[in-house]
């Protein structure tokens, strides 16, 4: 991935941004020096991805304090501020709980800190978040290739972005292409376009050709042709949240191609770091789905490509039940079915670092 | 419908076509006085929609007669004018059968026809396979609209377009959805947005509003969702060619709705007229799949989406398999399972008049 391609950079006075949504006929940075910018970058989408979105947040918070801190008074009113920013950071979108999970780490920093040490402290949690990342996501995709060990002339199907875009690292589901492509495992990798906001088309396609990957774009309508006709061996996508029993929140579209996989006895795979899991919630009922503006499916690119006023549902995610997922490949191994026990023994082994 | 969403109209002189790839934000309308110009108005989907292209070809093959007659010579020579100009024709597209069996028709008019009497007897097959087609709509209304007798609050999900403007009636599955809006049985027609071409959107959403049918537009990543928490009662599609053994060839993301549909035990349905059946052919193996322009993926509105050299796959049709059926809604009533039978019966039904 060239370097021009990274979604985030911290420069030490502000956090630089490639404007996502204009990609990818447009290459535009923000130098982001204000938390309020990162956090309102977030929610239309300039920076998305789960694991992006965390690393985001974590510098946001960085720049909250110093905001907090120029407004002066005593420290309980430079953390009062610090927290409203930090709850502002926290809601700019609902379903990835990346977000929050970072949030709450910066908050635990600060709470920890003594007054003099906390913009050295919180920056230090931000880096490593970002650090962490980008290790987690090699080891993703060094556990997700093990599952193809021996095989070549693999085709893949993924759907919405999972790559450098939407990580500080290789990637997530990405991160497992990269992997296999480095060792001359695949054949093609179909990226679906994912509407409403073509993901899929602007970010996967041109990540895939900057690696050089040898891939396919195709419409959403064509996966089900594709799965059938062109043999697809694994279906791998990233992850918005999981909960405790492996249900799973993902980008609109995935549960449509979990079924679709099933159908077609294809093994359909989550690729997600640890920061993806809930632990706290016990399935899919419990996580909030963003709907978004109905303009986003009316029009693309400026343009109107349905009636104005025509009722539009918008649902930004969906929930792919674990019965339908083969594995959800992480840091630490792919978990299998039972996904409340192999889930849970996860959770032990992150608690018992 | 209102009259201005007219698919085509006869002048007289000209056929003039509603430029469907303009819509909805354009309403440009094309007078055709030539056979190529109304060929080329098929290829470039201008005019669509299985039964509405099997109507323009008809007219076109009159234009045809009067170019050959223009050229002179004897009768052989503007017979082989005429027949090298329904060539043409037929060739705009592959997979719609309902486009072959309108210029076999007037072939055979023109075959049984005196010299003198070959044009009026071509404009009134014409006139009469455009009549045939509005009554067609009506009765598949009818028959389908039977299907839910007694039944309120129906929500419906259907893909691409299947109205007036692919028709020269009422439309095929959308034409139940008028019948069962005419007698209030409808709570919403939930209708896929149909990428690449975008005619759920551009088309189906504009005839739902000007009908005042009670819609909702979705992108394609939604229909799965949308099946399991919206409560969908039944999908209903069109075709553009069915084998005898019901296997059925309809716009990409058809096959894909359907496997859906079998997920989620919502009855699916195929509306679709005489036309489109392909009584010579065995099952869908033998459609002929047409793959269109790379471009189409790649942009819309004029604007790239994706990286302007990504590979595609652009196939405008997928097989639906029979057994994912439960019904074909036709004129004569809804064909059912074993389709190898109740196509033949259907197909005798319609030899023996």
């Amino acid at each position: 991935m060239k370097d021009t391609l990274r979604s985030l950079t911290w420069t030490g006075k502000a956090l630089r941004l490639l404007d996502q949504t204009l990609l990818p006929e447009q290459l535009v940075y923000w130098d982001c020096t204000e938390s309020r910018q990162v956090a309102d970058a977030i929610r239309i989408l300039a920076v998305r991805g789960a694991p992006a979105i965390g690393v985001a947040a974590a510098y946001a918070c960085v720049l909250a304090l110093r905001e907090a801190q120029k407004g002066g008074g005593d420290w309980a009113a430079i953390s009062s501020r610090f927290h409203d920013a930090c709850t502002y950071i926290d809601q700019a979108r609902p379903t990835a709980v990346n977000l929050s999970w970072a949030v709450r780490q910066m908050r635990d920093v600060f709470a920890a800190s003594a007054p003099e040490m906390a913009e050295e402290n919180l920056l230090a949690r931000a880096q490593a978040i970002e650090e962490e990342d980008r290790a987690t996501c090699r080891r993703i995709g060094e556990n997700g290739a093990a599952l193809f060990a021996g095989r070549t002339g693999l085709n893949l199907l993924t759907h919405c972005n999972t790559g450098a875009l939407a990580t500080a690292g290789i990637g997530t589901a990405f991160g497992v292409f990269v992997t296999l492509a480095e060792r001359g495992q695949i054949r093609c990798v179909y990226a679906d376009e994912t509407r409403p906001l073509l993901q899929g088309a602007r970010l996967t396609a041109t990540e895939l050709m900057e690696d050089s990957i040898p891939c396919c774009l195709i419409a959403d309508t064509m996966s089900a042709a594709v799965m059938r006709d062109r043999r697809i061996d694994a279906v791998i996508v990233g992850a918005d949240r999981i909960a405790a029993n492996g249900d799973t929140a993902n980008k609109i579209g995935t549960y449509s191609l979990a079924v679709l996989a099933a159908y077609h006895h294809i093994p359909f795979y989550i690729a997600a770091p640890f920061s993806t899991f809930d632990f706290t919630i016990q399935s899919g009922k419990d996580i909030v789905i963003e709907e978004r503006d109905a303009d986003e499916v009316r029009r693309f690119g400026g343009v109107y490509t349905a009636p104005r006023r025509v009722p539009v549902y918008n649902p930004a995610f969906d929930v792919t039940p674990a019965e339908l997922i083969r594995g959800i490949i992480t840091e630490r191994g792919v978990l299998t079915p039972p996904f409340a026990d192999s889930i849970s023994q996860y959770e032990r082994s992150l608690s018992n670092e």
